[in-house]
């Protein structure tokens, strides 16, 4: 079995690495010939285009930066599509949005071919470590199918549900997270302008009912987890100008369904703000800056 | 030594009865008669006035539900710090404020007596079940005194700093389970609106970057969990007018401090929305009808 | 010289009659027979298709529904450029996006063709009396040859700058709408909630710094302008699921420039909530009653 | 007859030096004796304590800066009530807040004393030049006593209604006005991003529905208006600092209503996050700056 592999930016290339280190046959096609350099290194073979990826892989992966190159990578008129066998599976990972999942699954069927959407939680940390949650949104076929090659990738492995539901689990998480950050902030923040010590509130946070992940493994105050982005400069985890894209997708998804999202909308704004302070390429955590007495 | 009890509402009464059963000496003090006699009923003595309650006992604790009435009791005309015996010491249990519980503390020391702020969190099963947990603010003699007899009522005796510290840490805690709530009923409600079963898309946030105490015991959306006030009518728990008065204390302490709370800030006013619409007598997890396709 | 009409809704009817009142010769199409049934009984020609009334159009003015629409008609495969003659100019008199009429500009000059944004303010009523504002976006040029055309349907013809610009200043106007209409509707239920007569309250913001177009002309509370929706059941004016579009237009174009709008965000997001809770369409004053005591 | 005046701030200072103009007799007091040498200089007569001015004056003016402050001078145990004489009216031009004002009302009944309350809008430069608007909450017999001093300060005497109307329909005019001045913020920002000319947009709103006070007299986009702060460096005008203090007026108003006012609470955090960030001296148009591109 080939394995088709598009996209090898920074969670694509360790990805491939862990299905070359699981023993898979992987060939690989990226817009830079340097990563596909990289990927060969490491035992890959290499495509010259989507189409010549497409032609002879049983499955191809696609791990891609917005919704419109997924849809153009994979329905374009030299796209997946058109040039992958009959019964040739395509799993999305990149993060993209519900309808474009849906969308692709019904014009895969149209072509004998299957397209699931199945988006990661886990960051390159988990791309880089085989750990990411992978959220699968297909039938249950075709669920099974893919299971034993993200299982290569990633330890935890959900079926959401039918096609767009793997994109509609993560942009619900995502949205809690981004809320869960500047909450976590404000309340920090509040404690230590009242006198409390960041890390004995963070403690009563922890075992009480504010307690959530960011709390306990992300909390944007720095000094607080050694580990953590907000007491390394902010640098490393999840990019706010990322975040900012995560939430549009859950604003564009609510607002196609008619429901109201009045704090992610906020959180939203408020990561804007922060990027347009100059924040945009740091941690999501420095959004603490903006309540922070400095 | 006796310990004085005034005010026997629905988290005073049980903890009373805590600390009977604990074998304490208690007398108490309400100004509902009615509620006076079911704590003598239950082993305690009566008292017929915070003034003659203050005069024998040896540590007073107070459980009221206003800052001003907290004011009132204790350092008013007629109320605890006049007419306590010297070096008495005054646990204040109440939902109170910083500012209230650093001036309660300084009167007290003018009079010789020791005030501390030790508001709880926990709810009416926590009172009940004596496993509270207490957020304390005062000296550390002052905290060691008071943890034998909180031992009696609560299982987690926290010291949070000097006085003020036990009300600062339970603010910042409850705007937390504020914003977490709504947020959680936001992800629910786009989740199910996009074809998302309520019980797959609550077990994957529990795993993911999404997790928080909300999710996991308090799920506001209704079905999810069996034993949650979502899934029985949003009756018991924590009353939407009572998370008001909490998020009042917060944000009034937040513009002592000049610090912004945005977050917050819109949270309380979704629940006062909830409160206009009738809710303000449900459980806080009813704002996710402010969201949910009826 | 021959115009051509696409778009006979609540909107394009009436300012084909006006057209026609004018004495310019009309060509009208549109997906519904009896439209183009009422605009010929006024004296318009009828096309069968976009196709055939391009065809033979010296100017061609669009009013139609929603962006996409708005692509596929003008730059579509049997669309207005495609079969327009040389040098014809199109007026998009649609409320669009910047984007779009940017890209649609391009196409045009692509196939020898002026394209221009014009989108309008002042409503059905505004249609009707031909007292319409149009804000062009557009060269020098082909502002001054839409003028003489654009003033027969309306008495404010303003020059935004270069394509897009119209749909820029639409948008930028109408947030300020959307925001305004909600807070004169906190405004006025927080002076009543305090005791003040609405009457006497209006007056007072109409000649002071919180005076505002919607306060002195289309005041939320219902009964302090007779003529207003909110005195007459919100009925009529601007329905609200039409406001959440033009929001998600405003906020789509911040987006994309990065630019944050939280009072922007947070208005559509109310007016979701009025939605949802079935005042979708009535007049977006109607989102007085999410903060009036009923 | 004599009018006592306390308070001698920069809105106090030019309000005395009017009376004084106008032929009043006035005797004043201050906490800053150099306050109390400059009104002496102009004319006044001094007093050493409120008591002192209290004892003798026919009319007593408070303009003080907090609602305590007002509280302690008025109805303190050595303040204005207690001293005043038999029937003396006392009018208080204090910005506070309407519960305040009752309750002074009903303590100065009780003292056989007329307490209105008669809150300003217009800023220094209406102090200064007498065109200040008075907004006046109490009977109509005290109205009509109090207009013609009101008269020689100001040039629109408002009656509000009942004690208190007058506190209430200025914080409801001042929650328009920071809404109004973020909102405008918003657009103008998104204009200029989308490529539009601020001056050109500016033009575009004030004739259009998104039109208001702020829009059209003191825009906060550096350049449009000449005159306004947001073309002086953000000075002058009304403080950040101070616009904060009243929207908490406005809020704990609403609190004590059951009033939901989100977009005046999002509207109080901003200015909040703007002056963490150095800017709460700066005049309130100072908000462009956390949306615009620097």
């Amino acid at each position: 079995m080939e394995i088709g592999f598009i996209g090898l930016g920074h969670m694509g290339d360790p990805m491939v690495r862990n299905l070359l280190k699981a023993g898979k046959s992987v060939r690989v096609y990226d817009t830079s010939a340097a990563a596909i350099g990289q990927a060969v290194e490491q035992g890959a073979a290499a495509a010259s285009s989507v189409a010549e990826l497409a032609a002879t892989a049983d499955v191809i992966i696609t791990m891609l930066p917005t919704p419109a190159i997924v849809r153009g990578v994979i329905a374009g008129p030299d796209g997946v599509l058109v040039h992958a066998k009959a019964g040739a599976l395509v799993i999305d990972c990149s993060t993209s949005d519900p309808r474009t999942a849906v969308d692709l699954e019904k014009i895969g069927a149209e072509h004998g071919k299957t397209v699931i959407d199945a988006p990661v939680s886990g960051g390159v940390p988990g791309a880089k470590a085989g750990t990411l949650t992978f959220m699968v949104g297909g039938s249950e076929p075709a669920f099974e199918a893919a299971r034993p090659i993200l299982s290569a990738m990633g330890k935890n492995i959900v079926h959401c549900g039918a096609a767009g539901s793997g994109q509609a689990a993560k942009v619900c998480n995502n949205l809690l997270l981004a809320v869960s950050t500047i909450a976590v902030s404000e309340s920090m923040c509040l404690g230590v302008s009242l006198g409390l010590d960041p890390k004995v509130l963070a403690g009563i946070i922890n075992t009480s009912s504010g307690r959530c992940w960011v709390s306990e493994n992300y909390n944007p105050y720095p000094g607080v987890l050694k580990e953590a982005p907000a007491s390394n400069s902010f640098s490393g985890g999840f990019a706010t100008d990322l975040m900012i894209k995560d939430l549009s997708l859950a604003l564009d998804a609510a607002h196609g369904t008619g429901q109201p999202l009045p704090m992610t909308a906020i959180s939203k704004q408020l990561f804007q703000m922060a990027s347009l302070q100059g924040d945009g390429g740091k941690d999501i955590s420095a959004i603490v800056n903006m309540f922070k007495n400095q």
